[in-house]
């Protein structure tokens, strides 16, 4: 049986959401098509009745229902055991710490950057609700919150430092090989990616050079979907 | 033959460096007692006439010279392959941008918050070096760089934020057992604890029940030094 895959669509097939994005490669890694299912920001109640909370991606197969994209991937790891590992060096654990770093403090500087750009990909009846709820949770607006970029890409750049450390080092987060660790990590750059017509990483540097390794993986499932609207 | 480790003495016995306490837990870790050697900071030519450059832990094991603590780690890890892994879920590539982020942003916070007081850690000898060469890197006295404590401290609790995470849901960051990843973690919050009077991890907290845990492993090897100068 095929798993389902419930995920948010933007505007006109854009796929905005970094969390999908790690579990589309992991679902990729597995070998694994699933089935998707749109869902927008407005169908919260939608999605609460079906998972009981209101975030995606959420997975089904058959009647289990798994959310928290980190769940999702022990569940596909655990699902699929004879494909690839996604954690092909083991480390689930320090994994683990990556998972929280890439949501809380990357994902954070990356949003620094973005978020006044990022408002475009959503559907258009997606935007107003975007905007309140962010800005509420900012406590000013959407381009308030990106105004100053020389420091919020100062900060990017000291923040991002540990990964081309490591990626001048390894081709991959998880060593010799492409793991789940990657593919967390590299959902922050796509949201960048998608989420903004600007480039943020310095060609010739290392993590450059990796996220367009990603970019490219899986026939090039990075660049599947519609870029940022022109 | 036993190893010997190269490593920084300060203040009557103190050992301030982080580098070395990661490198005696993953001794500690494989069951062994190295010969220790004692070098101060003024010992630079020491130091560069022994491995070519200047920072210690430093290991020598018969005629190999190993520098540079994630290479001791990874050494130390191929030299007693019998002994418990210093990576036990494997994860050896994550690890490393554990050490990347342990060393740059992680380090950098705590040495924000300890940098003044950490100069009386040092032997007496050794601190007028410390204050020149670390002023003239910072731009700044010691004293002036950690003058904000309550936006260095706002720093840290965003920093160590996803450690705190992680712990919350398993014991150890390497997960259900300590490894590597744990003493490269570890070894930042020693020097915060052992080069300050002050306490930054609140009680309660996932991360404090982990860092008193690592103080307590290997028969209390986190308190075999002196504690700050009174």
């Amino acid at each position: 049986m095929t798993p389902t895959m419930y995920e948010r669509i933007g505007h006109q097939g854009r796929r905005p959401s970094p969390y999908s994005w790690r579990i589309r490669y992991a679902f990729a890694h597995k070998g694994v098509e699933p089935e998707y299912r749109h869902v927008r920001f407005a169908d919260v109640e939608t999605i609460r009745a079906l998972s009981g909370q209101h975030f995606v991606p959420i997975v089904t197969d058959g009647d289990t229902v798994v959310c928290d994209s980190w769940n999702i991937a022990c569940y596909l790891e655990d699902l699929f055991p004879q494909a690839p590992s996604l954690f092909p060096d083991g480390g689930r654990g320090v994994a683990r710490l990556v998972n929280h770093w890439a949501d809380q403090t990357l994902g954070t500087a990356v949003r620094r950057l973005i978020a006044a750009d990022f408002i475009h990909c959503l559907d258009l009846g997606d935007r107003a609700y975007y905007r309140s709820s962010r800005e509420a949770a900012f406590g000013c607006s959407l381009e308030e919150y990106c105004t100053d970029r020389p420091r919020w890409l100062a900060e990017f750049v000291a923040i991002t430092a540990p990964l081309e450390g490591t990626l001048a080092e390894q081709p991959y987060v998880a060593g010799v090989a492409p793991g789940y660790a990657d593919y967390i990590v590299f959902s922050m750059f796509q949201y960048a990616r998608l989420g903004c017509p600007d480039e943020f990483l310095v060609d010739g540097t290392a993590l450059r050079r990796w996220r367009d390794t990603l970019v490219d993986m899986f026939d090039r499932l990075g660049d599947r979907y519609p870029a940022y609207p022109a």
